[in-house]
């Protein structure tokens, strides 16, 4: 197929997309037409299709994978789709993997490497408690492997959670064998677990969008209760370890105002915070400065960053 | 027994009292001498061993019920007491209730009007969920009942957490009649278990003091597991509806500064942040003004109104 | 008439509206054309003059009574008039109350019901000041009737200045009662003059729009110069009293960063800044939902609650 | 008299004072103590009386004249005066003046300054409104000169409401002369009023504390109203004028944090709080720095500055 | 020249003007333009370049001086340029002085104030130092006199910076003579050189946009290692005066939110801040009611003042 | 020698330490005594010196080592050093390094770690600037490996600086291996300088004070100072760079309020900003657990933390 970050000015398309979004407009001359945006794993593309008359027209929904014909123009800048005709294309025409961002990265060898990790984990409660997600429910690791940590900012793609997981966790690793005062059993669960609430915040691809639980009690409330059932089905689970467990889980944004009902109390509810806040960070970041492609120049006031921000120099 | 609000300089004191507080000091002299707290249900009073030797000094600890003999003095205003000798009292020398503050009110006259207010509920999910609790759970209906809504500020009494609650349903019995909008069921509902966490978060009395769990969790995210494990225990819950209960518990304090983990997104959880924080600031306003006896003067800066407070001239 | 909440697309109009506001402007591609809003209780319609030399394009101003032909489009979801001529309505083809919002509820319902409140205040002094607006001065009580309490926001219709004022005086005697510290009389009288300088912050209907005493000054200032005149024609008003009436309207915002230059100083003045904030909030809370029509599902992020909001399922 | 900055440790002490505070106390030992502060223009003096059954110990009160005999002594490196005896002076045997802090420039002169200023106003209406106060009104003009501009921080002496206000004035004619777009009566008569309600926010000396009014209306209100009911006995003043001077008046703070109700929006309204808020941190600027006699290193953590300050070394 | 002030609609044009920005674009209807923007010493005006083939459209890059033949039009509200034909202008047909914003007083009678400033400084080091720049720095004097304060906002014009700076130094003028505690020759010095950093902030006229230093530095820091450079040549410069130098320069803008690394410690160093916010602030008014022409109505909110402005009415 | 941390009450001491602060004082009852605080590198111990005649009182200063004999005893809860003669003692009775505090790893082990960091940097501008200062310069690395990193909080002992200055380099380490976007050279570069300004911003040990320097201008703007003028000297050293590097040291705080005047624009600067702050943190809450012993329990409110905090119990 013909990705869509391959697309040129003046080519001519006929292929199978992800229909993202579509809204009927009418120009200032009062003319109906449709505005719809089409996806794949490269990038998304706006599209029109003006003539309301066009076939297949009303045909296919948002969410849909449609197979669109029309020519690539540029407008302000931008590609942007002149749709001819459209028809909804059956199952098995295509391959939906195609259609999702998607990490850079391997997914099943990143699921290799936080497994090695949790491996490490020695107290016999956490242990199993972090087993029977990530080691033996087929369904949690499947969905954990595919949901995205966030609807757009960062790691919003697929494999996006298990990325920012492992990567908090690799930081953890660090930090524990950095400052040995910090309980390396204790900061290791709690980086797995810390972000598991979003299976619920988020729903799956290709929809990833805020679900209803995630907009009545977040994905940070949710984690500890899933973790807190679970906790209950271990027999003798230390009390005091289960309400530090879901304390770091609960701490981790490190602001009140960012989200946390409490303020990390334990040090590894600290390092946990600043784990996940640095790879936040610098993951938006490199998105950011990715999204500018080779400009080397100042790439305007970043809202985020509260700063213009630009490549560096060498 | 002498009641500490009645107590006069000049007079010698030979009764019990609940000692809250001991700690060995020293004179800038250098001598040693031992800080005491005494409590009865009327108030505390600030005493002293001045003598190292003082017959029973050594056989008391914090939260014992003392009988002490000694003389009432007066220090920057305030009256002092000048511990001759003490011993630990014997249980059935004393009445524990005479020993705690204790709400004004008659608790299971409060009750009962809690419970006229439960009884309201029609949908019958909800109406299960707090029949389980407040009709049923003898358990949790004495605990209920005896706890304090806070270490101090405002409703830090016996029966506290009683009253602060049916001030609170009482408003929000007047908000569902005001503004017809709102659910009552679901507003009812979140008023009942808006604070049941506390019951997790403060200690009983005498202690009525933070808890490990307190401090780690909190007594918002406490409520909602509690109230979610019992929801789980009722067959066909709806799924939405316990989203929303559970909402309306975390959104209570109105703002992520405050604790709520997320802003009001219900008209119900809105309607509840203010029934919550129109009777904190009421009864902390009251008992503020109460704390200033007869004095209709300017009271000093309070630093939770942020501003000198008096009593009304009319 | 028709009623601009009944107009259905395809439709042709031909009947009296209020212009609300008028521009002209430019297509892309050069061609001049008016943009219109037009008003009546029910709400309000883009509209736009295409032709330049459309009939009676040059005889109407904002906010005339204007008499238009035109058909509905819709452009971008939302309805559109086309107008095709248009006249300035004569006096005497249309009933002013139909063309602004209005309360739903009856005014003069509600202005017995506020009657019935202020009469019981019984403190002498307070009864003649407010005797002295809300019984006897028929130039203010024909105003504080027919006026809003908002430019938009909440109760932004003829009688929302009565609703509003009305529904935090019903809050308060629900305080009295609850709160037996609380001083009645003052509270009452407070509540009464709350906002009664939004008479002059706001002009009358159908204009409603911030005089420019209201940018300078504020409801808050001129609320209190408004009651200090009236209070200085009562012989033997009570010199504290006066202050402190002063400052609960004052202090009403609660916040010196909402307008109030003093955070309350008095249990009145907190609860009268509870009352208002309750009844403003609950009120917006109420027209934000209903803007969403029958939509149960979320409604968008909303700037003052800070947070998506929706319609409770049950 | 020997003036209280003139004493030094060793000095026997027999002279009258202002008492400025007493308040009995106990020490650490159980012994009865009174704690005194004495005043006269040139400074305060903590004082003990150690001995209960000192002369006159039970013959004065707060705010009286009182002639005192005693030791100068030196505590944590400040002086104290340990008094023997004590008596209420009677009048005449001391002069109030000398017990005051007072402006070190001269009064009268000072108010020449202001007069000078307030004669360049030309509008007819701001002419007869300042001239109604400042020339004719006996009873304003001798309190004027005689009060302070705060119960501390900057210029909290005698004069100190008439210097401060007439470097504000002489600011506003230096902005009036630089940025010609500003009116010069509208900035003058707002800078001449601007702080005239402190007049009834602070009491008179030797007091000098926040009055009743003070805390509930503050200065800000309180002058406008005042002003307010000056322009009413004018005959014509304009509307329009009448606001803008009233303004100016509410917005002198700058910030409705700061107890501005509103913030300027008019030229001369940012002018005045300019003018104002760069007198008030300057002399509190200067008298911070004076606090430290001839220390040239730094002075320590300033809490409004929100700096450690020090002399500059040129 | 047709200055861009002077032009009505319905004119044509055949003057040279400086192109400040280009960019192609796209019609709803698919067509391409040019949107340009031109500049003189008077205003902006938007251009469009409607036909692709338009002869010397390929010609000319922003910041070349162009001569433009077309008719001026209005669109919603403004003037609009239809260009018909363009060149790149030669040099010598334009004088570049008429293309730039400039100040409105005189530059080199500005420099003539600003030197009899300089000429008061006593101290011979700081003597030293200001003259090395001010005096003798031909280049330096050069770039001054010409540069801008700012990008937009206040004082964004040809003189501009040394407009500014001759303010704040007559503001610390008065400041001196009436401060008598301030030090006037470091007042003066740390006032001359407060903004010397921005030369190197904003590139020179006509481009005057932040430099690669400027967004990663700032002229605050860039100011103080100029100024230490060059003290670092002048021998025997008090270590301690160099410090308190770079401290009224790092400090001028008063509070950390606002840029500055550290809060004034110094009197001057607060005596600067409150000159250069004040000069600022007036000027942006004076620009911001200057914009609004001769409307004395209300002009809108404006986001410095958080207030809607307006002009005084006397 | 007896270390501080070994000392018990009862017992009696003769031994030489440092006198880190003595004042005299005055008790109630108008007695004068001696505060002294005395230090080695295990801690600090409070002592009187009750007796005004005792022998050598007046024989030594404050950062004098002081023979000291006296009895050790408990006041409050904390030992306290009543001493009964003291006297200077001569240089070669003591040595100087067991009187200051002092980093708990071996400080030429930490260099060499330093080092093995700085020769990976392969930029040659970059890497000539660094070993400028770290391998060749005698003086700088002498005194920064003596330096502490803080007065007080993390980091406050002799070698604090290099084990601060080297965590924040290995957890740059980390990120780069971590996020392959970064430039290794110029984060490394960064790191190892991000905190060189402490050496003139604190004082040498055993005063470790804040100079005035370090009042005035912080080891930000010092930092780059320093760091700029050794670019200087580095002939072709890239301008770019220069400000990259620059950049990177004034944002290294984070945010405005934290003094650093530049938010980070470059990932590079974001990554210091991680860094410091985390090792910082961390450091900061491992020493508040250790000043908590073997407590497990709560061990009060941290203001740094906004939270009370305790040690894990795993």
């Amino acid at each position: 197929m013909k990705f869509i970050e391959t697309l040129r000015e003046g080519e001519r398309v006929g292929d199978i997309y992800l229909c993202k979004f579509r809204q009927a407009a009418v120009t200032k001359n009062g003319k109906s037409y449709e505005n719809v945006i089409l996806q794949d794993k490269t990038g998304t593309l706006d599209a029109k299709i003006w003539e309301p008359n066009s076939q297949g027209i009303d045909d296919f929904e948002v969410l849909d994978y449609v197979y669109v014909v029309g020519d690539v123009t540029s407008f302000q800048g931008a590609l942007q789709l002149n749709i001819k005709r459209v028809r909804k294309a059956n199952e098995g025409e295509y391959e939906p993997a195609d259609f999702l961002p998607v990490s850079h990265r391997d997914i099943d060898e990143m699921y290799q490497e936080l497994l090695q990790l949790i491996g490490q984990i020695q107290d016999p409660y956490l242990k199993q408690l972090t087993d029977s997600y990530f080691v033996t429910n087929e369904n949690f690791i499947k969905a954990f492997k595919f949901h995205s940590a966030a609807k757009s900012v960062h790691h919003g793609f697929v494999g996006g959670l298990l990325e920012h997981t492992l990567n908090v966790m690799k930081l953890c690793e660090y930090y524990a064998n950095q400052y040995s005062f910090l309980n390396r059993d204790l900061l290791y669960t709690a980086a797995a677990f810390h972000d598991v609430g979003k299976i619920r915040e988020l729903s799956a691809f290709p929809e990833n969008d805020y679900t209803d639980d995630g907009q009545l009690l977040g994905h940070i409330v949710m984690g500890v209760e899933l973790v807190g059932a679970s906790i209950r089905r271990i027999p003798g689970f230390p009390k005091k370890l289960s309400s530090e467990l879901k304390h770091c889980i609960l701490a981790h944004h490190g602001e009140l105002e960012y989200g946390s009902p409490k303020k990390p109390a334990l040090a590894e509810a600290l390092a946990l915070n600043f784990a996940d806040n640095t790879d936040a960070k610098m993951e938006t970041f490199k998105e950011a400065l990715a999204s500018g492609g080779d400009n080397t120049d100042w790439l305007g006031y970043n809202r985020l960053f509260e700063s213009n921000i630009r490549k560096t120099s060498i």
